[in-house]
């Protein structure tokens, strides 16, 4: 799965709460600075000019790298097909992170009885229906139904991604936002094309992040699998060695946060919609994800809260003129 | 109101259905071409790398015109406060276009007990409850909670935004997306300093759009304002100059599509915001905003799919490689 960055390890601390103000205490640091702006939900946040910029060139520095690739380039917004979302086993693994986007199909009528509720500050949701779109919760997720069906070229395709996710995962730590953008780059292919997209981007990945200073451990991970159930699903997951997350401390500099992630979804995706290898074998894939808010939050409690004092050769290598 | 960009006169030609075959065509010729990728919902597409490239550079021109003016740089996400949702109207004025956020906050038992409804393809959404956010509506809208009772300094404040808005409007018309960008320049300050800035964006726009050879129209327009009394809104909005939209062809050769929009709020905000003047009076403020997509399928239906071929001033003026 490809539910990015999730960070097992940072799981662990955040609901072991004796850590919890370290969190906090760097949320108030970029608010204080003017980097994050607090919008009046816990993980959603506006951000300044400067903390964007940031994002943009380590953005670029990804893009550049990624080009060598020669990846066909595609955009998606952070909503996607319900149906789409019906087929990939959100619902069953991770049913608490999802965003189901309702609205209002009423008449005039049904609009004043809407608005009695919501004056007399009763529930008036209930009046909505659900819009034919879900929340985005992984940037390639629209990627898939795009080549339901189809047979891939020999030797398979490679994707750049960038784009919005949603989770719904309320949180003080600065770093675990309920929106936020990756940068990904997916390849479906051959079980060996998934697995050698994963092991470059692995070694890849790791020398992004050194040039411009972050010093990233790569660990074996899990994603966030629901409830009594979701136990054996992480175990197997980490059994079969298929999430590697980069991690550095970021809020609390005892538990490090995944920046970064690789994944090996083996046939999920390939099955879920029918996507054929050149050779007609069902597809697998794997992704490589940069949490793009997580790296500006990783670099700025790095190299410091104003950008003008951070290293000349990282300045250098993000061309912040 | 700052919902953007309406088109009331594109509005008009859409319910008015005998042109709807021209937007159709367009937009499976910008499909055919693969400037935009179906995700099966209508108004909803991922975008190629170059459609996506000419959005950045039109983006990177409208930011340098705008650095004159000196405006506080911000970004806000697709997604904002509840809270504050229901203090700008919104469901009064345009409940059918809004986008509740819900998701699952049950334990296991209960997830069980959704399951069952999907596995049986019942309506697995009732078991779902209201998150604390909605979708963006309008890209200024999160902003002004940001100041909310506080006091502006003189000359009040200019602010630089972009970011992406939703609205529930299924389309068959490329122009008429469910999410889309905006980039946007609000004032806000005192009415003449809110009329000052809406009279420099109607010559400024125009100048814009001008330079990339998109010949837009100024005129007086409405906001979709929902149901019978409605009309009422629409007519008052227009009587007092409030809304102005720069339109052009797309689509449908014979009915403009509004692609960017210059609107005076009063002291909407301001009010329900306790948004007050170095004075002490209640804000007003104005905005204008770039619909970004729009632009790209403007300067796609003006000078052709392949932006190889666009003429070489326009190239040059986006700095298209």
């Amino acid at each position: 799965m490809c539910v990015l960055p999730s960070s097992a390890v940072h799981d662990t601390s955040l609901h072991g709460e004796p850590t919890g103000s370290a969190y906090e205490a760097y949320r108030d640091e970029l608010i204080a600075a003017g980097l994050l702006i607090p919008l009046g939900v816990r993980g959603v946040y506006g951000r300044s000019g400067t903390f964007e910029n940031v994002i943009d060139r380590f953005d670029a520095l990804v893009t550049k790298h990624g080009r060598a690739l020669n990846p066909v380039v595609m955009r998606f917004p952070p909503v996607f097909a319900r149906s789409n979302y019906e087929k990939i086993d959100h619902i069953n693994n991770f049913p608490d992170l999802m965003g189901s986007v309702h609205t209002f199909l009423g008449d005039d009528k049904q609009h004043r009885q809407m608005l009695g509720r919501f004056e007399a500050k009763e529930d008036w949701t209930q009046d909505l229906q659900p819009a034919a779109v879900m929340m985005t919760p992984a940037i390639c997720y629209p990627l898939y139904p795009t080549v339901q069906g189809k047979q891939l070229p020999a030797g398979g395709r490679r994707v750049d991604l960038q784009g919005y996710a949603f989770r719904h995962e309320p949180s003080d730590d600065p770093a675990r936002m309920q929106i936020f953008r990756m940068h990904e780059y997916v390849r479906l292919g051959t079980p060996d094309e998934a697995l050698e997209h994963r092991a470059y981007w692995l070694d890849k990945g790791q020398e992004i992040f050194e040039s411009v200073g972050l010093k990233t451990e790569r660990v074996l991970a899990n994603d966030p699998f629901f409830g009594r159930g979701g136990k054996v699903q992480k175990v197997m997951q980490r059994e079969q060695n298929l999430k590697y997350e980069f991690v550095i401390p970021v809020g609390n500099p005892d538990k490090p946060t995944a920046i970064g992630s690789c994944n090996y979804h083996l046939d999920h995706f390939g099955t879920a919609f029918d996507i054929r290898t050149a050779d007609g074998e069902v597809a697998h894939s794997a992704c490589v994800g940069f949490g793009l808010e997580r790296v500006a939050l990783a670099l700025f409690k790095t190299h410091g809260l104003d950008v003008a004092d951070w290293p000349a050769e990282v300045r250098d290598v993000l061309a912040l003129a």
